[in-house]
């Protein structure tokens, strides 16, 4: 059956499993010592124009929000967040159980608004009782957002001005970062990113690795004993060669855009596609998340032929649905699912 | 300089501090397991029409909502509240501190209705990803409210009804819940809380009391070895007589609603006076806190005379303040307010 | 029935609810900003000969452990204590359940030795793998022990010495503090702890109060937004007078030292008479805990006409009993209790 | 350079990645609900000869035990185990940091004796104030121990009936499971530790796997809403198939086994080696890892031409060394080794 229901269903690209075979029987030190996460953590410095950034690796999203919200919070404090940010809804409460509130701001397209944001903080510090209250301690987005849509670099540069007038840093979550920065629509690179976000991770996972995610401290500001903080999360990755392996390949000669590349022209191809057959769109998103206003009839029908992410209720007869690309999305299967709807 | 910033500026009744006087010098055991708890406990069951209730005495508002939603949750679980609520906004985080999101519901004058309730349970379980979030495992109400509303008996059963259906505790926070027991505007009584709540607190500290809370589980429900995680807390007392006296001298022959009793007259004098000045309300409260909206300067040259709660920014010329009665306000002290204003 | 079981069993000094009462009409605003906080804390820094000393005061002795310790503490420390201590035995894990482990030293009649504190912090650091350790980040040591010993001012010093070479701070749990103080074999005062730790607290409850232990930061350390951090775990009294005036009552014209004194006579006399009668004891003890051996069939027959504290059992036959005087205790109890055994 | 530091130097088996690679096109749904996921499962279920197991593969064994303990123990419990216990001395404090305090018993050799925590557990349920301290609520030992040690059937048995006695769960850390098994020194197998165990886990990363735990709940006791938990704990990998994938080779025809048994050969041939040249042991290990007695500068020697684990000092002349042995080793290597000694 076809799948279109996430960007995650493939292995790793085949280039991935070949080094990891190559370098399969190098004895090598553990916890992320060894060459290739060194030689990773390098490349990915040059890639961000950042040649003091601190890179360290971790496993999927959820641990690494996780990871870096809970060591660079304050105990006091919590993180203000879209209400649909991936730490709001879908981490199972991760933030909440270590210790921190999201601080919910409004959502427009998954995005928050620096008017928002600085209403808020502004109101905070007014507030008489605000000792009585949650600081906010940092605020994190993601790019591209939930809803596929991004940030453009004015308004990163406002979000970052603010988060510095307030001195609190600003995090983003790039879990599908390669289909933000291969984007048509877009004029954030990575050297923007490291400039203008204090801490920010590149997402493996989605974009062609088995596993893994590359936090990317740009400021001088990773937390102390770092390891050891990862560790007492359960985080820290005895063979830390599978990580850096797998980003040292994705930095090597560009390939991480170019892999991300491929999933925009296949999410392209496909938008065309559905908008010849006049499907409605939910939102415009130009990366690799489309989503659709399907009726639920002809959704169940689709059902049967072809997996997708039903993504919430629209009303009583439609439903949105998300259809992803990915690195791995064959021309053949974007065209079979055209012909399914 | 008159205050009426808040229900807690003075100490405690005197009858309360007569008990402890004469009481003093009797050795009692510690941790609660004195004779004036026993009889306190008692009494509490009694007044509550509920002779399976298990009573337990904590320190404050804040201790006991976060001793009481930490120790009835499950680790996955968060407790669903209105965005005003006391454990959503003015508790430094103290929910999540011990792990439990607060999932926030739309507020209405402080309460939250049946219809959001529902809609945001059944939006869950039906939610197919629902097992990546966070498990709704209580819902909390405050009675009066921040905004010193009240719900009726009918709301209470909605709610009620509700959390049995969706097999969750309903808990009710009742720090001043005298002053909502003595409304003239009211048809809740102690029994009916106990029969349509899970668990709920009567609050000693901003009715009488030097300091004390009384939790009533009503349900057998108490959580196992609950000393042990209160202690656990940095909640235990160790002279739980402290807490057991003030208790047992506020539920001897109603002395309790007596006192409550006295503050809402007092509030029910204030309101007049103010609407024969024409004041503008910000809502209609029954019971002993009551919200005016002020112009800037008028609030500024009140504030030279009489303390009173600066509660938000209303636009850029007024605010909203809010005036509290309580058992120790005096007819003179209302009357000199009134003429301030 | 007579009661030597704890130095908790009455109510406050007489003078301390003469003072609750004279001033209990007074409306003072929350949270410990009152006039009698202010002073209170003022004598307190006076007694401690620390000008610069930060005074909080919190309501009893295992919120003050948890309380301090978690807000000090980085995430990745845990405090160093004495097996027997109370942070390590009977505070129902408290300071683990806030995320620290407590790193176990021997004991020593309740005490930790210098020597072993040293061997444990130089192990640590010259320890390959300690970033996969917990980070030793406190030490911790109660002043009457547990066992009822005290510190040498020397062994004070050497500590301190210690902790400051590894630049970690030395925290001294003072529930019995005035008991040590007035000890005919000590030589620390007041300024000599308030040199040496770099926080300690000062107990109310066993020493005269309803409720209530004062922290003393010396070293301009408080932690950042302590309010807050105090309002996080639940220990932020809305009445912060009934703290305040009860602290400042202690502390006016030496009345701490002075009740505490009388409880050490009232131990001497028990300790003379338990030796002229051959009463065999665990140890040496020089403040207002005394710790005997007794036979088992001895202890039965004793509990029946008096209560004491049952410590541990010895061996088969023999268990070790703990009797406390206060500043409550009266000769004829002692008296009584003598004639008793 | 040699290197016998640890038994995770390499990747994995080269036939786990020649089914990652065969299988990597696949589209699979995530979160462990693939048919590998399912495959593997069913095949331990087989192996320890308990069909009706659950089984839920995490990434490493810091994560696993954090993941299990947190989830199984109540929020007042703590977990027993041998002070050298992984969970005890090198896991950076995350069973604190999850709130659990981690009650330590005397080691022998590694392991707990029977005797020692029947002891323990009968002097926590007569203590008179154990409602003021940390419940046991799980025993932990591993096996091979952090010394290589084995339990015996009959040692497996007495703690697992002093657990049910105390009605709390046996957790078995099996981070080298593989190596235990395949010992010539054990008449301990699967299907016996699925018997005496409520719950262990089988290790990947140090036998044969990129990463990789499989925790084996014996007794239909997996935590309600496990996935949910995990995925709070951050432990949750998007791509199941890795884990899935590489368990489900393991378990194929008695693989796992088998190359255990190579690790073991090596040891053995190590070991002789050793003896031979009269080197002391520290121990004797019937496993993969061997600990010898050096003096320190035949130590300093050794290190410029192979890597070892420098395990603790034993005084001023001598450390405890370990070598290790694994799936991966080579006869020349150890051949090689024995010449530079």
């Amino acid at each position: 059956m076809l799948s279109f229901e996430s960007d995650y269903t493939e292995g790793a690209h085949g280039r991935i499993l070949q080094r990891l075979t190559e370098t399969n029987l190098e004895q090598l030190p553990g916890y992320g010592s060894d060459a290739y996460c060194r030689s990773a953590k390098e490349k990915i410095r040059k890639a961000c124009g950042c040649p003091q950034a601190e890179v360290f690796f971790l496993m999927g999203g959820t641990q690494t929000n996780m990871v870096v919200i809970d060591t660079m919070l304050q105990p006091y404090e919590g993180v203000a967040a879209a209400r649909t940010g991936h730490v709001s809804l879908h981490e199972a409460g991760a933030i909440e159980y270590h210790g921190h509130k999201v601080l919910e701001l409004p959502q427009h397209e998954g995005k928050i608004s620096a008017g928002d944001l600085k209403a808020f903080l502004e109101g905070f510090w007014q507030d008489e009782n605000h000792d009585h209250m949650v600081f906010p301690g940092m605020v994190y987005i993601s790019h591209p957002t939930e809803y596929g849509t991004l940030y453009t670099c004015r308004e990163l540069a406002e979000l970052s001005g603010i988060c510095r007038e307030f001195r609190i840093p600003l995090y983003l979550d790039g879990a599908r970062l390669g289909y933000g920065l291969a984007s048509r629509n877009t004029d954030v690179s990575l050297p923007q990113i490291a400039r203008y976000c204090d801490v920010f991770y590149i997402g493996g996972t989605k974009v062609g690795a088995l596993c893994g995610e590359a936090v990317v401290f740009t400021k001088n500001n990773m937390p102390k004993y770092f390891l050891t903080r990862v560790k007492q999360h359960g985080a820290l990755l005895a063979k830390g060669r599978l990580l850096g392996i797998q980003f040292d390949t994705l930095f090597t000669e560009d390939f991480y855009l170019e892999i991300s590349r491929h999933a925009i022209e296949m999410a392209e191809l496909l938008k065309e596609g559905l908008h010849k057959k006049g499907c409605r769109f939910y939102l415009e998103s130009p990366t690799n998340q489309q989503f659709l206003i399907m009726e639920n009839e002809a959704l169940a029908g689709l059902q049967k032929k072809a997996a997708v992410s039903v993504w919430e209720k629209l009303d009583e007869n439609h439903t949105v649905v998300r259809l992803a690309t990915s690195w791995a999305t064959s021309r053949e299967n974007v065209e079979a699912l055209l012909e399914l709807l």
